[in-house]
């Protein structure tokens, strides 16, 4: 029986095991051209799955000429197996494990609508390169390279370039944050630093209480290490303390994850006092917070906020992860992680068991932008670039766009829930015919898809980002954005009208 | 009772843990100044564990001042909490699981004896940063520029940056190696790639062969993964083909990881005829290959050999690992996984969930020195560089060292096994005194650590790495080595002649 070897695996659809399987052993040579198959009852039987799997599996086999079924005789083997006397074929798709498949599963950028040549898009929140003074960063390569000679290309340390971690601990003083028994560690970017956060503290189920919605990424790396997570809503001023205090104390939380200087998507920035009392709130439970410190450097709308870390005083539990990912050299993968000394020294070791350290010659350039003055004169300006394009967006909106809320203060886009429960996913579908693109709302919720698929949180909301959108752009974009939400109102109406 | 919400985890030693509970719980304010403990006997009752645990614990957290014992009284808090209304204290070592536990505790760099300035040291196999040059360097970094300008600031692709892609595809194919439905994924050098794949595709106590000995990184990641190693004996040829079948006829195999070029740490190049059988065995039983290309380029007395990858055609048995580091940048951290496009798709997800992409101004810059020729004229420099280098250190160990084999034909180490079971960490330990500085060989083996803590595999083995060390200190360091030989020799002679 050629299906006595094969071992079901969870993770993927059965008749797409079946499918593989049969491939694989056809390449081989366990299957013969012309050799006959078992029949799909047979199958059914054998491995004790519904025969329907198995039919689905003959069918696509079939129409891609693998396999052919003559009626009343049976089913036989069409193709030649690749193998030869030299080559062996393994079917990786079997092999990977819950982690790597729900990276792949949960990989926005392969299951959205992919930009086209010449679309307005507003998916990203991307920084504009138009922006990056280039000579500036060209004398600081020069400037690493003079002070620090080849060893820049050699190997380094796992901690990172000891001149970029006595800056950040400077700039962290600067937001307010006691550096006292804490460490920094250089990170590949604020997605690994939390992702090796994640892995090296938790184990499969813990919990993580985290805003409501809260950064795609964020969730996706959470639900790849199977926690659990726990989404608590925000309002204006922050994370509902009710439902927070009600989640602590309910649950064995292991982690808090906070964004709460501009939450993405919504934009939202937490007031100071709700700060304190999220902070209490999470020190009375002794949970720790990782708090993602995005976006800090660009708010417009409200005077700069401290960020929590600088509540905690010696205490060590508050985990800032800090990049600068989002107004400078994104390309470049840096970003930190900021907390208890204890805690960096293991994540050391198992950043270099990841990938040994980040770039120095990265490091290096980076430091000599920061420390020479490039950095402040570059934040200045972008600040002004960013800010005038935000007050389009919102001028645009509000003329155009019939929403039930409109989030955002700063950063380089702005939420949008729509009235009505329209629908965003329909909404972009029509969008995406005009050539325009944005980000639907309901990734940044835990459960954005139910059983059938289908969305069930979030789906009313989208994401606009404008910081690589010129003005002209910006305002076709959401003109045309406006006039397919007229199209759905239509179509509401109507069907309304008809029943 | 002050231990009533203390769980005990397995990863620690039960007296640390409690060490550290009692520490939290002075600073969480559960356990107030001059309070009476528990005594050792109530505790050891009440958590179930050996008494001798506690009063080891107690006995250290007394000579740090933390708790102090009056006889025939009772034992007190003596510390005030760190604690105060805005901090609080979190206990990360307890959280931390066994995979960050173990890369902390298989990190050589913590755990082994470090080098103090001046040392002779013969413990790295980096290479020597005054043979990159750096006016070809700068050159390549502002062609990268010109040709790219700012965006190669901006995001990139997870996969890579796409001309370093097609350039590797080219190179991949001098190699005799075949692309068809194969693709190329960029990671940050060598140990992200194995990291990854080995992350994504196996399970705990999943099986991989590997060569003895081997990478001590590569055991590291698959004992902090969880997977089971079976390590096969080389020979000259390279491993042994009657265990290896042995090996995978008796076990479920998953991976067989091999460093076929130069074999870290004993630099043996498995010849031609044995790649052939040992591939076959490989195919013979289905076990998918992940091929270490470790210093392909730093072959001298051996002409160049194809990789494993090359002889398997069209098939996807063989998944390359590539990495210039040993001779080219390894601080700008760029390696590449070749290998069936399938697993390339989805370890292009997992690698966007880890850390998004690799620096592309890295990659860029890198692209344009592999391009414009600047590598093959560092590689025809640094060849005849360290040949000279490798001719000397042989040279000095036939004259100084007596040793029962020397291994290594290329590359920037060689491996010594020393005569009458010498134990390399006591020679370490009187070559250290000395200011000489090299890497002990037990830790290229699975086993070098007994329950005891006593090294049981390869301790009469180390690894001298010449890269960096001048051809004077080469002379200086191995005469030390030497003399200190002579000296465990005569305490060996010493002691079995009191027998």
């Amino acid at each position: 029986m050629i299906f006595s070897n094969l071992k079901l695996n969870k993770n993927e659809p059965i008749y797409i095991q079946i499918k593989n399987h049969v491939i694989d052993s056809i390449n081989k040579g366990d299957l013969k051209k012309d050799s006959k198959l078992p029949s799909t009852r047979e199958v059914s039987k054998f491995l004790s799955i519904s025969r329907n799997s198995v039919i689905a599996a003959y069918e696509e086999l079939e129409s891609e000429n693998i396999i052919a079924t003559k009626r009343g005789i049976g089913t036989f083997v069409l193709a030649e197996g690749r193998n030869n006397s030299h080559e062996y074929f393994i079917d990786y798709s079997k092999s990977f494990n819950k982690y790597a498949y729900s990276l792949k599963h949960l990989d926005i950028i392969k299951s959205e609508l992919p930009y086209k040549k010449n679309m307005i898009s507003f998916k990203s929140i991307a920084p504009d390169s138009s922006l990056f003074n280039l000579d500036d960063f060209k004398r600081c390569f020069l400037d690493a390279f003079a002070y620090e000679g080849p060893n820049l290309l050699n190997y380094g340390y796992a901690k990172g370039y000891k001149p970029l971690i006595d800056y950040l601990f400077s700039y962290m003083e600067d937001k307010g944050v006691n550096s006292i028994n804490k460490d920094i560690l250089i990170t590949n970017g604020f997605t690994e630093a939390l992702h090796m956060i994640l892995s090296s503290l938790t184990s499969t189920n813990d919990i993580i209480v985290c805003e409501k919605p809260t950064h795609n990424t964020a969730l996706k790396i959470m639900k790849s290490l199977g926690l659990e997570i726990i989404q608590v809503e925000l309002d204006a001023e922050g994370m509902n303390l009710k439902q927070l205090e009600n989640t602590l104390e309910n649950n064995n939380v292991k982690f808090g994850y906070l964004i709460p200087s501009y939450n993405n998507p919504t934009g939202i920035v937490t007031k100071v006092k709700r700060r304190k009392e999220i902070y209490n709130l999470f020190r009375k439970y002794s949970v720790p917070i990782i708090e993602d410190g995005f976006n800090e450097e660009l708010l417009y709308s409200s005077s700069p906020i401290e960020p929590i870390a600088s509540l905690s005083g010696e205490g060590n539990g508050v985990v800032y992860i800090g990049s600068l990912s989002k107004i400078l050299f994104p390309g470049l993968r840096i970003g930190w992680i900021h907390g208890d000394a204890q805690l960096i020294e293991t994540l050391e070791s198992v950043k270099r068991g990841i990938n040994i350290h980040s770039s120095f010659l990265d490091q290096s350039t980076f430091y000599y932008y920061l420390k020479n003055g490039s950095f402040n004169k570059h934040i200045k300006n972008v600040r002004k670039y960013y800010k005038d394009k935000y007050n389009l967006v919102m001028e645009m909106i509000e003329k155009h766009i019939p929403y039930e809320s409109v989030l955002g203060e700063g950063g380089l886009h702005v939420f949008i829930k729509l009235k009505n429960n329209l629908n965003a996913r329909e909404l972009l579908e029509l969008c995406y015919n005009d050539n325009v693109l944005f980000m639907p709302g309901d990734i940044f919720y835990k459960d954005f898809y139910d059983t059938n698929g289908l969305s069930i949180d979030g789906i009313n909301t989208f994401r606009i980002g404008f910081g690589k959108v010129s003005d002209e752009d910006i305002i076709t974009g959401i003109k045309i954005i406006s006039k397919n939400i007229r199209i759905l109102e239509n179509n509401l109406t109507k069907s309304s009208d008809n029943k």
